[in-house]
């Protein structure tokens, strides 16, 4: 098969079946895309229901047909699809395939398949885009707690290197990319209708900073619209995409932790949550999520999520009361750096980068690391090492 | 061996070694209170740190004699001494002697044997007190959330039978106590020096309160003056009397966290936290205990507390979001207050009452619970049949 049939059919499928569909993938795993879609649509043998399925969206247009167009439209509006094999395809949202939701018998909680393929719009290659990615998520009528919680965390994980991913939503999925974006950083949109829709419309400049600075994602092919349905769908592939999901607000029922369920069903993905106070509505769903969803763990900010989903040593978490400053955890160059210092006496950072020889930036970078973590402090500019804390072994 | 030699004994070695004293607690233990008395006093042979500790306080007075005057004391501020055999004593304080601290190495942390005796103050029977009891503590400089949150909790447990149990500390412990009084409850202040020492000064008017309707109770003699030392002592008696420990508000470094690290390291006791906003000092030890502290459990109330520590049935938590309203799990007469509901019609609790032919103050109580266990709501005084919840089973 060629790989423009198999795109084609992929995007065809997504179409007949909508994204996450259990046969369609299955069927898609077994015999290849265009197989798959031939066996839907002429095959009389092939699963009922799922032919059925196929039927009722065959009324408005043939598949393929249909999909030439839809790629036609991706280059008009600078997104290009992206499909397992390519360069880019983010291997791990194949773990899909895998997630335990504990017998949710809804339609959302069968439809929980890898995605066949992904629309992409923005200047990065996706796969390394998420590589080191955290997903940031939480309710639309976010409070300004839930606000400023988002955007403290948006902004320090984009600062340090970490991509944020969120839903386009207004709340705390707005408030953590734009504060990622305020940092200089990474921020990656996966949005449950085309990447040429903004959604919601409040949110259009936003979208289009994304678009330049980060990703706009999506398994809706252009043009396509943000159904209901589609949102729970769409929180799959944010959980696995990412190494781990942070809810920031979340009511009682909300789609923020049904996202966190699909990462507390992925292997290797952590399920994090931000307290707040007791009586806020907004914090009704993240506390019990705290309470009653196995694995959850309580963060408060990047420094704990940097340590629930970070390599140990470049994205170790302070403890508040003095605890763990093993110099044997860090890494290489923020340790050569730390032994640059001179005892009982605060240097500039120029000093430092001298001694080292490393790029000033750098240094900067891991001089805010090394006084988060209480090894130096930090006063007018000038760096010393830190005295040993009371209760330190 | 006469039970009033015992008792001096015992009030005897308090004075000399101070509470919870590791070797003190097991020459008890061995030989009983008389003879490890005599063996510190007079035995050359007894362990050389233990003689010398006794040997400081002796200096200023006669260990026997003091305990006299310690009981005289007690019985002029309408004190008793309880010491274990005594119907009263209460036994799970035992279970201090198999504290699991995981090594600190600090004097704190050795000297945390069961108490010898007791000092108890107020008109309630001690250990029928403290069978359905959970500890409510927390930071002295509390917020006003803090202060709020405990005082919820405090009224709640009281009101529903549950005995609160706490220092007689401002801020949290205050609070606590000051709720489940207005509450009509009963509540229990362990006191780090003398039952006849108000301290701190300004909470004179509560302790005079609870004396009244609740129990003051503490391991020092009257008379005995707060030292700080013996605060942390102390707490690990609020760990191991009651069912579970609570910690409201605390900074990172705080007595309520080290009371909750006794709680954890005893079998059977749950250690709870409840959250508050990220950023406020004051939750900061609260969100680091249920991020590194095994096994502490996030809750927001009264009903999520009673879900750790209660029998379950009658203490049930509602979950948030629909979840189970199991009838088999509720205790028989509500069970029976909820099936003399009609279907499909509001009734008065008098008319409740006069169906199941029970006291109408019960009736009340027990509607609240229903009420809030969701399987009824109330309107204007008036109650019905909750329809079931969308996403119940």
């Amino acid at each position: 098969m060629s790989t423009r049939e198999d795109r084609l059919a992929r995007v065809a499928l997504n179409w007949l079946l909508e994204p996450g569909h259990l046969i369609g993938w299955e069927m898609v795993r077994a015999f290849g895309a265009p197989e798959a879609l031939w066996r839907i649509l002429h095959d009389p043998s092939c699963h009922t229901r799922t032919r059925n399925t196929a039927a009722a969206r065959l009324r408005a247009g043939d598949p393929l047909r249909t999909a030439e167009e839809k790629l036609e439209r991706a280059r008009e509006v600078g997104a290009r699809l992206v499909i397992p094999g390519d360069a880019e395809w983010p291997d791990q949202v194949a773990d899909l395939r895998a997630i335990d939701l504990h017998g949710g018998p809804s339609r959302v909680d069968r439809d929980t398949r890898p995605p066949l393929c992904l629309w992409v719009r923005g200047p990065l290659p996706l796969a390394a885009t998420l590589t080191r990615s955290v997903a940031v998520v939480g309710a639309r009528a976010a409070t300004e707690y839930g606000n400023r919680m988002a955007a403290e965390i948006g902004f320090d994980l984009a600062g340090r290197g970490w991509t944020v991913v969120s839903g386009g939503a207004y709340g705390i999925d707005g408030a953590a990319h734009r504060a990622a974006l305020r940092a200089g950083g990474v921020t990656v949109a996966v949005l449950a209708c085309g990447v040429d829709r903004p959604y919601p419309a409040g949110n259009t400049g936003l979208f289009e900073q994304i678009a330049d600075a980060g990703l706009l994602v999506s398994e809706w092919a252009p043009g396509e619209d943000p159904l209901r349905h589609r949102f729970l769908v769409r929180n799959r592939l944010i959980a696995a995409a990412t190494r781990g999901t942070v809810v920031v607000e979340a009511a009682a029922r909300s789609g923020a932790i049904q996202t966190l369920g699909r990462a507390c069903g992925l292997t290797g993905r952590v399920a994090m949550v931000v307290p707040g106070p007791v009586g806020s509505a907004m914090s009704v769903g993240c506390h019990d999520a705290l309470r009653h969803q196995p694995g959850t763990r309580l963060v408060t900010g990047a420094a704990d999520i940097l340590e629930e989903v970070g390599t140990i040593g470049t994205d170790l978490a302070p403890r508040p009361r003095g605890g763990t400053r093993d110099r044997d955890r860090l890494d290489e160059e923020s340790a050569r750096l730390l032994e640059a210092f001179p005892a009982g006496r605060e240097v500039t950072p120029d000093q430092l980068s001298a001694r080292t020889g490393s790029d000033p930036r750098a240094t900067l970078r891991r001089l805010a690391l090394l006084t988060e973590l209480g090894f130096i402090t930090a006063r007018d500019g000038l760096y010393a090492l830190a005295r040993p804390s009371r209760d330190s072994p």
